[in-house]
């Protein structure tokens, strides 16, 4: 269980910033000591006779020589993120001078931070729970409007308190029936079993709805799978590249901001698609006449979303019928987008307003319509739930607990249905506890801290 | 001239960390407004309500929605960098938080800000002169101690200190010499010309020493030019991997802070020494031999430490005799190495030493003695200078501006010398005045500010 306030007797230190060339640096140490060992190298003023949250201007020192000229945050305990002792020593952004301040502060006393400690010892100490300490990570990646709200309702305790609530009310549950047990010789009923058996069920409705979020948690964090599909010089390729070079030209607005592009993840709308096997889409090999062929098939089916492209000059109703018939039968929701509207004849176009009348006519080449498109695709992509600020799953640590709590519910309905005895009941309960109590930290082993905080930056 | 505490109408905003992931961003603001706009999007309290130097838990909201929990640092003009009002957002380490908050920002009345414009507004409200300005952007990069040390102390105003001097010391010359123009025709003199001679060439002498120290200050800045010489096979590659692999076994004991290697650049002792043409010399092409040949020779010149090293299982003192008396005449300081000591004959040993007593005994393949070697090496290019913390001029502009300087003092010499009239003495004077005030932004123009400026990063 989380110990509250306890300071850990070694100070850790770590560069909090991106390594790298900038305005400045921020170092950030905490534990029982952080104050003091700054103290030491610091002139300007004494440090451990000032207030938490105050700025403090001066030079950092190792004998003689000056390292650098510093601001100084003190965050004194338990008022800081780790709930522990916090400077950050902010310095000029040379990475020399980095290296010299933590060595400096190495050889004082400090030593280096692992990853993720910072946060450890802020989940150590009642700061937050595992859940809300997993979406700190999550918020630091997350590179969408949506994967970052999702992270955000995380880490500000949404699912944690979801979580928190299915909890309580089988501990209510439990201690119930492991009252009954103690009595078990005067077969007293303190639960009716009908009651036990309306709140599993309506339990499991709750961990159900969670567990199948998840679909749309890992479509959140990790894109939704794309594919353009469409016979050779349907323009797919072109489509790809107007759709990346908008994006890019909205996102390079601001000097000094943009992020790094990945190759073929298109953010539209605050929700990241990313387009499977554009390689073999470039050399437009991709057809879906191809479809018979299962790799193609399995690879469409993977996908969330087909966009099907067809070139209005290079096409008819057969056609387009026989391909529409094909991606009905995949069940893969998919958009009939007609390319190159500048060039079909009237006939063709008017004979599709008719019967498809949901298709959507764009220019790829000519930049046409892509708004109307990307609108398409975002109604299509039905993020409803998510706008609503519903809990979504998106650590798959916590999709595994969640599925496991299912089975003890599943495991207790069962156990109802065939009238076992209470310890059976109870033992069925105390799992789904366990698992729950997993995702939020109640229950932990060092394996498990070890491995989820292994997966921070250094720093955090 | 510098104004003084002159908050901007407009509030500009940057990124101040290096962009990519890390655990935490700091986002930038300075100007009037600084504390008002960003009170307008945090939640937590009332930020102009707040003392400087204060630090501030919250959030930055865009309406309803949470972009970030953040910690806000307050510095209140003039007690700041800019001496504007200076707003320090902290948040998490992600870009595209990053790029939210400033978009929110702009969206409240702030402005991208251009690179430099946070120093060049310190500037300009007097919080330190130009070449203080300078070497902020010189600390950032400074990636040895040498470089690091002469940025601090330009930074720290010891350059400015002596520019200061010299100016303080003309402008009274000039005083004298304009006051005798007043009374021009009464024939007075104020001040004796031999008096005026003996300062004039004590100011040339500390002008000419501050040029002559440009040729270290640039070798601190960019490097020691070194050049690896000998036959092939003499273990010149070899050598070079050696000193290199073990910069970065010291350079990496701290995770996360290591810096990026540029090959063939290896810091010894707090100085960086560029070894040139190391293709060539990993090719073994660069033989003692070829100096016949111009370009090799004039490539040899150009270096400021010539390694020549032979290897003893492999030569005669016929050899060595011969390519020491090339290496005298090419007059660039060498050292001579012999290489593979395990390796020689007892005799040549024995001979080396008591004709070369100065000859290092290395083994570059076994790392044996590469620490007498880099003492040497470090003995050879005099740092003395340096190391007692005298004025080193490490900025071409600075460079220019001092040769100018010294030009216009030898007119003045010159104009003594001929007994010209006190009018064209006094032209002269103000020229060397103008010239110093150019170092320190005395004297600016838009032009000279936009050049140095345009040179920092964004944020700074």
């Amino acid at each position: 269980m989380p110990q509250i306030h306890s300071q850990k007797e070694d100070t850790i230190i770590a560069l909090a910033t991106p390594q790298g060339v900038g305005a400045i640096a921020v170092i950030r140490l905490s534990g029982k000591d952080a104050i003091r060992l700054t103290n030491q190298v610091f002139f300007g003023k004494n440090l451990e006779q000032q207030s938490s949250h105050t700025i403090h201007l001066g030079t950092v020192r190792d004998g003689e020589k000056v390292i650098d000229e510093v601001l100084v945050s003190l965050f004194i305990a338990p008022k800081s993120f780790t709930k522990e002792n916090v400077v950050e020593i902010s310095t000029h952004g040379s990475s020399y001078i980095v290296n010299q301040v933590i060595k400096l502060m190495i050889r004082k006393g400090a030593r280096p931070a692992l990853p993720g400690e910072f946060t450890q010892r802020a989940f150590l100490n009642g700061q937050f729970d595992l859940a809300q300490a997993e979406a700190v990570a999550d918020l630091i990646h997350s590179d969408s409007e949506a994967s970052h709200q999702a992270a955000m309702n995380q880490m500000r305790g949404g699912f944690s308190g979801e979580i928190a609530g299915l909890r309580t009310e089988l501990i209510h549950f439990a201690s119930m029936i492991e009252l009954e047990l103690d009595f078990t010789e005067e077969d007293v009923e303190f639960a009716s079993r009908d009651d036990l058996r309306v709140l599993v069920e309506k339990l499991l409705r709750v961990v159900e709805n969670l567990i199948s979020s998840f679909d749309l948690g890992n479509v959140i964090k990790n894109g939704v799978p794309t594919v353009i599909a469409g016979k050779p010089n349907a323009g797919k390729s072109t489509l790809l590249n107007a759709l990346l070079n908008e994006e890019k030209a909205i996102v390079s607005e601001i000097a000094g901001t943009t992020r790094d592009f990945i190759e073929d993840e298109i953010n539209i709308g605050g929700v990241i698609f990313r387009f499977i096997d554009t390689a073999g889409l470039r050399e437009t090999t991709d057809t879906i006449e191809a479809m018979g062929v299962s790799r193609t098939r399995e690879k469409m089916k993977a996908a969330s979303l087909i966009l099907y492209l067809f070139d209005l000059g290079d096409t008819d109703m057969v056609e387009i019928h026989r391909d529409v018939n094909l991606l009905e039968n995949l069940g893969v929701p998919f958009l009939k987008v007609a390319n190159k509207m500048d060039k079909g004849n009237h006939q063709l176009i008017n004979e599709l307003k008719d019967i498809f009348p949901d298709t959507i006519f764009i220019s790829s080449g000519k930049r046409e319509n892509l708004d109307g498109l990307k609108k398409k695709i975002l109604e299509l992509v039905n993020l409803d739930k998510f706008k609503t600020g519903n809990t979504i799953v998106t650590n798959i640590r916590h999709y595994d607990s969640l599925n496991r709590t299912r089975e003890s519910l599943l495991d207790v309905l069962n156990g109802l249905e065939q009238e076992v005895t209470n310890d059976f009941l109870a033992m069925d309960i105390r799992r789904s506890l366990h698992y729950l109590g997993e995702i939020t930290g109640e229950i932990t082993t060092d394996d498990l801290l070890a491995n989820i905080f292994s997966k921070f930056c250094i720093g955090k």
